[in-house]
């Protein structure tokens, strides 16, 4: 058995699974995230019910971030410097020595969880070359090429990318670094200090409008076969339709009248299938590679 | 032996190597870019002298384009769309079979091309994460994540993202397809339409910004360990300076100060070190590859 978890800004999920299939939990629980040691205590509870007698075979963390994801760093499995309230340097490796085991354990963002997940059991099945963003609290992209995550220095931040101005959007922004870079004016807590509400009428075409931008983007550095994107965001309506229309506009035909972005948008940019789950899933997934 | 092609709009390089060494040129060859037939005769003569009673083990191809580069494809090896008057639809697989040859042949951008290059023998000497840009007559960029070079749905257009403009730049840019997209602000003739000559004093820092930016969608897109940057406009006094000073403005501290983009920035973003021969050099690293 493996085990996986996903820590969100807001719960932690984790899950048990047989590493003969880690898309099927045998048991999963949801933690709301407060302080770390009482957060982390919960999980270790968890954990301990299950595997009293034995060890996970592996364990396979997805987390909120920024995250140490790289095994040669110090600070593997730390989270590092995050606005979270109480979590900075934050190290997630201890909790198996805690638990009295020594399993393997591995680190990836929680949008590289999710997209492992979507790519193991829902909107982009054995593609190798995907992207996954997130329009939520935050916004965040997760790259797979070649059947590789992206982390030659770091994972992508996409979210922080320079986007051009809604002509009628005088909002300055939130980003504490960049002010009205994308996540600064898209993201959920952006779009409530704006308006105090979600995106609605033509606000929904302002918002859409970064989307696309994020959207072409993603699909001129690194030309994905598929692009998931979901986050609280995404769920407003019409704004999924406003954004693959004016990515449209954007390409301008650029890219040939046969590229999927224009030709079928529809199953080319897609909502992740998985629900709440997609992170967790990844999780297990990751687990269960460290079996191989 | 193998042979390598680098097909560009103004030139063509071709050369013969050993497979043993594919980075030591044997023979090589530069032909003016003029009406196809009498191109790819001149590169068929070359070659005939080299390979009158032997074929080529492999011979690589890295091209302008756009170029077809997915061996599914009926038009795979053929210039598609190219606004180079009478390449359009240029099928440059043909070459094999006239030559009398059934050799391998294989086919990639001409950044792509560089990028081998590069990684081969030059800037960023067995790197597997690494992106290579060019400014000039064009913005392209070649990007290998794992050791894969991006091929999801197409190759990177990172030519064409859109930019933030500089707010003392009124340039309508010339851009067919988008107007004031990158390449239509920064590319050579997009600066020589808009001043008669090279950037110099405040107008490099213009050029710069939007340099930086392309520096900056690559980082938040692909993380790479390192980026080489060349192109004509990249000799440009002051501009890479400038580039690397506005890219670590734009970054805010975002990444973090240990990030390479801030601390070690003059080999982070390098130039090239192979000067023309980037993108022959990888036309043979890539004609060596299909031997393996």
């Amino acid at each position: 058995m493996i085990a996986g978890i996903e820590t969100g800004g807001t719960k932690f999920f984790c899950a048990v699974a047989e590493s003969a299939d880690p898309t099927t939990f045998i048991d999963r629980v949801r933690i709301p995230t407060t302080a770390p040691q009482e957060t982390l205590g919960a999980v270790r509870e968890f954990l301990e019910k299950h595997f009293s007698e034995v060890a996970p075979e592996a364990i396979g963390v997805a987390s909120f971030g920024p995250i140490d994801t790289n095994p040669a760093s110090p600070t593997y499995g730390y989270i590092t410097a995050t606005p979270k309230p109480g979590w900075s340097h934050t190290d997630l490796r201890a909790l198996v020595p805690l638990l009295g085991f020594d399993s393997p354990i591995a680190f990836i963002s929680d949008v590289s969880g999710s997209l492992l997940g979507e790519r193991t059991s829902g909107a982009a099945v054995g593609m190798n070359d995907i992207a996954y963003a997130t329009v939520g609290t935050g916004i965040g992209v997760g790259v797979l090429v070649g059947g590789s995550l992206v982390t030659g220095h770091g994972t992508p931040e996409l979210g922080h990318i320079l986007v051009r101005r809604h002509p009628k959007d005088t909002f300055e922004g939130i980003c504490p670094f960049h002010g009205d870079c994308l996540e600064g004016l898209a993201c959920g807590p952006a779009i409530k200090a704006r308006w105090g509400h979600s995106a609605q009428g033509e606000e929904v075409e302002i918002i859409g409008y970064y989307v696309a931008q994020l959207l072409l983007t993603i699909i001129l550095a690194v030309a994905p076969a598929r692009i998931v994107i979901g986050g609280g965001v995404m769920k407003t309506p019409g704004l999924m339709d406003s954004a693959k229309r004016q990515l449209s506009e954007l390409i301008a035909g650029y890219l040939g009248g046969d590229h999927p972005a224009t030709r079928s948008a529809d199953t080319y940019i897609t909502a992740p299938q998985l629900g709440d789950f997609s992170g967790l899933t990844g999780s297990l997934v990751l687990a269960n590679s460290l079996l191989r």
